[in-house]
């Protein structure tokens, strides 16, 4: 009835996502043992109730204050336990504030959860809070991923609203790159409805709809946005995406399944090397394989440019002694 | 993959109710076209994209701020549309505001949505704001009903603190009657590892634990106030229990299945006439078919006040021109 008996430990439960997700897993039938964690007690007590009300048949739920306890023995964790950004905040303005939370998690994850086979860390900026998390958890890069699914599922659901067909008529959307206001919004590979993204910005239509070179750009830039565009909306940040697809990204590790949407991966080597970045993935019983990403120039030269970006966060966080130099890492974590 | 392909309703899809409904719906496999209104117009279409964000295959999700719209052509209608309970407030203070939202929602359905198969109210109170919409839709009893399980998860969860066992150890759990302080938290049939809830009031034990007759009256009345303690706790009113329970439902429905908790059913005739109250009930092809309460003498004695407590709300909705007399529901709703 469900996919893993095995224990999955919630990091930041009593938040909205966090909750979200503990109900996810059981709805989805993904996992029944769930250790929620969070700092704020009474939050955390009413977040458990309501699972508990929920009745799902078969579950051990259990809930605490202290992350050791939520950590023992855990095979899985997913942890939203960040700062929540506010209405104007760049992803960035958080930065050493929650490096030094996952800095923490990946200790605690190091002591209490070594046998820990995925990790999937959505606190932003992610990019940044996942590598610092895998740095000190000890972990296999294989392990150890961040949420990078909305900004392409933004995509898909901005171009099904451009050309007025179902999402599911719109494939090969992806971004690349960092989570930030620098990801690169990949044009090639996509399709409409079959036809070729690089056809309908030279004239092709779909439903009798063009998109020109401007309206690309502008989708881009609102993709790039999609994440304040929900605070404007709901005046609060998005909380059920990122469960879902955290949980979706759970399903398909534990499952081995082909997972359609990047996330965030460790490169040591390449191009890429030493920041954990979106990427193509794919599940197999080691864990998860990155490839670099692939597109035409424009998509190429995007991404280089977020990974400049990401580059320059990291050492951002090397000085202010968040996170150790590149070169002592290994010190760290032997896998890297 | 989706139980259903018929269209599904989710009135009040801005709040934190319903765009939970949404997912859940989504989530379980339950149905894939769903209909989201809410009189919100931004917080509507931040939920909606919330929802396409998710990413869920094959879903087809429209948002509208015009309840006809989302009703046309439905076969589920789920309204979580009503005010929110604030601390402090009894579900009755919320009374005929939200009567007259219910008045309003029966009426949109008889006009848009007159082959509809199912209604699931959920705001408070409850039992009289899903009346007054069975009054209004013209809807066959059997159809039309109300989210009544929480107060029976609640206890099941309290019964299994107090013993320290799973909650799936503790069966036979049920309040009837009014949603409200007033419900009947029934004692007859309840088992906790096997052991009659009768016998451990008379000193069994389990886990070498005892409930005296005290433990149980403070139990029973924490049920009572168990919506009251979710307040306190989160600050915010359930709501991933409402939503998840309602869903649960609504797949009952679908697939005649059993349901294991209590449903809020209409009774035209016998000791309970002309009220909507939580009830055992049983799914066939027919809809849902409600059956009597049956209980030891206490039980039934506090089923009697519950009831009269219910009728009592009536006829303050009847008196202050809401509900028509019920001598006169069958001009509204001739399978009344």
């Amino acid at each position: 009835m469900y996919l893993t008996d095995r224990k999955v430990a919630v990091m930041g439960a009593a938040g909205a996502i966090g909750s979200n997700i503990v109900q996810d897993l059981l709805a989805t039938g993904t996992a029944r043992r769930i250790a929620m964690y969070d700092p704020f007690g009474p939050g955390l007590e009413g977040a458990a109730l309501e699972i508990l009300h929920c009745a799902f048949p078969n579950a051990e739920i259990s809930w605490t204050t202290d992350p050791a306890e939520a950590l023992r023995g855990a095979a899985y964790v997913i942890s939203s336990g960040g700062a929540p950004r506010k209405e104007g905040m760049t992803r960035e303005d958080l930065l050493l504030g929650n490096c030094q939370i996952a800095r923490g998690l990946g200790e605690a994850i190091r002591e209490h959860a070594p046998t820990a086979e995925y990790v999937i860390v959505i606190f932003n900026p992610a990019d940044i809070t996942g590598l610092t998390t895998l740095v000190y958890s000890g972990l296999r890069p294989e392990y150890v991923t961040t949420l990078a699914a909305l900004d392409s599922t933004r995509l898909r659901a901005e171009l099904a609203a451009a050309f007025a067909v179902m999402p599911d008529e719109v494939t090969g959307c992806a971004t690349y790159g960092g989570h930030g206001e620098k990801m690169a919004v990949f044009a090639d590979g996509i399709g409409v409805s079959g036809i070729p993204l690089r056809d309908l910005l030279q004239g092709a239509t779909v439903n009798d709809r063009t998109l020109s070179q401007a309206d690309w750009t502008a989708l881009q830039e609102r993709v790039r946005n999609g994440g304040s565009q929900i605070i404007k909306l709901r005046g609060r940040s998005s909380y059920q995406s990122p469960a879902h697809q955290s949980v979706a990204m759970l399903r398909a590790r534990i499952e081995c399944a082909d997972y359609p949407w990047p996330c965030g991966a460790y490169f040591a080597t390449g191009a890429y090397a030493n920041v954990m970045m979106a990427a193509p993935v794919s599940f197999d019983v080691f864990g998860m394989a990155a490839r670099e990403p692939v597109g035409n120039a424009i998509d190429m030269a995007a991404l280089a440019e977020s990974y400049q970006h990401l580059a320059a966060l990291r050492n951002e966080v090397i000085q202010a002694g968040v996170l150790p130099p590149v070169e002592r890492w290994p010190e760290y974590n032997p896998h890297l």
